[in-house]
């Protein structure tokens, strides 16, 4: 009975250390998997088996994600401060690269966007920032993910939202274009 | 009746399993199940069974939907600075792709809305903003749905809703309006 | 008399189970039955069973039902700034289709509401606006309706209410009517 003891002891204690290493990565995810530390491959979706206490496995998502971008106030070539956000629509690519290439790569991308937009906004006269949408929105694509390429991560589109303009810029656009109206 | 004890218990654990796996789809839902995380099939409306701890199921509805766009400031191309909103009007057509193609496919598709609603009234002049509704609401919807199609969901229809001119463009056009009456 | 109270206590929970599954349905109601999800017909009024545990039922409202439309900012084709509202007189034809073709009919056709009047006014002429009023009413009617039709919604008339005009624009109209009548 002793002996008994001991086997169903064993047993119950080698279920749980199995179970303990099981993983389910989803269909959309990638599980890269780390031995003693050292990268040891990338899982697919399913029932994954790690060794346990030896492997360590990181999820990553390779959906679609959108990130919001908050207000950067810049100032155009013109000289006129105007308030500028944006969303940029991102995806990973890369999942090894996403994890061990940088720290968190969604605060990465996001901390490019704004820096990008502060600096290519910063090189736009207003009008061309109010007309070229589509030409700007793409040069930031570009410029973005020139950048994140390299942590695994590609720029589906960026796009900037809202332009906010200073009141009397504002005014004396209305008057402008009143007048125009008004000849 | 120590054999019995352990019957009973045995069946009360399994149809306490047997329930926890049991899920209803409605009419116009469709359920996505993920077998440890893998893809595996989409179950339409009625009572489903899922292997307890092994499926997972994300319910989708096909229903349509309708999404509010908040007031964005867009400045036309003829300079007047306007506020616009709209809404949008859709539906998932792909329940597998709205899962696994984007993490959030409502989020994604509200800023893709917010955003080409800005670009694509950024370049009309402010008389064709007002004039050609129709024409604009058509573009609107063509263009969001091309992107939104990689996620499965189905655009039926984008209005642009108030557009709120600033107060001098208003009383000009209304002077405008009330010489041509007194011509 | 343990065997008693076994059976009484049997009958308690059939009554309490029972009286669970029964609904009403109001004279001018249909009820959608659900069968585990599962669209499984639809119930007239009267007193309802349902499956308990099994059955879900939406009452969807027949009656004729009075829709405000807020006021909305237009600008009519000959540029006169204009605030309208209306009201839209709506019914629920198809009960199946109000629930399941749509997450929320009335919501939905309130949006549909909204749009159209803005894009329908904003092409009719100040003059036409105040003169032809039962035409822009049916047009209107006939719009909405076509969209409303595809979930069970049959519009059955629309209302120009309320059109206010801005002061000069009154003010011209009073001066035009004054010298009209002094010639």
């Amino acid at each position: 009975m002793g002996n008994a003891g001991w086997l169903i002891g064993l047993a119950v204690v080698g279920l749980v250390v199995g179970v303990q290493g099981l993983r389910v990565v989803q269909e959309y995810e990638r599980g890269i998997v780390f031995r003693f530390g050292r990268l040891a491959g990338v899982r697919g979706p399913g029932l994954r088996l790690l060794v346990p206490f030896v492997d360590r496995m990181v999820k990553v998502s390779l959906r679609l994600a959108v990130l919001d971008v908050p207000k950067q106030d810049v100032i155009t070539r013109d000289n006129v401060p105007v308030r500028v956000n944006a969303v940029v629509f991102f995806q990973v690519e890369d999942a090894v690269q996403a994890v061990i290439e940088v720290a968190n790569y969604t605060q990465a991308t996001s901390q490019k966007a704004q820096t990008t937009l502060r600096s290519v906004l910063g090189e736009c006269e207003l009008d061309e920032l109010l007309a070229s949408r589509e030409k700007i929105n793409q040069e930031l694509r570009v410029i973005i993910d020139r950048e994140t390429e390299r942590w695994g991560v590609r720029i589906r589109g960026v796009e900037v939202k809202d332009v906010e303009l200073p009141e009397e810029m504002q005014r004396a656009m209305a008057r402008q274009a009143e007048a125009e109206r008004e000849r």
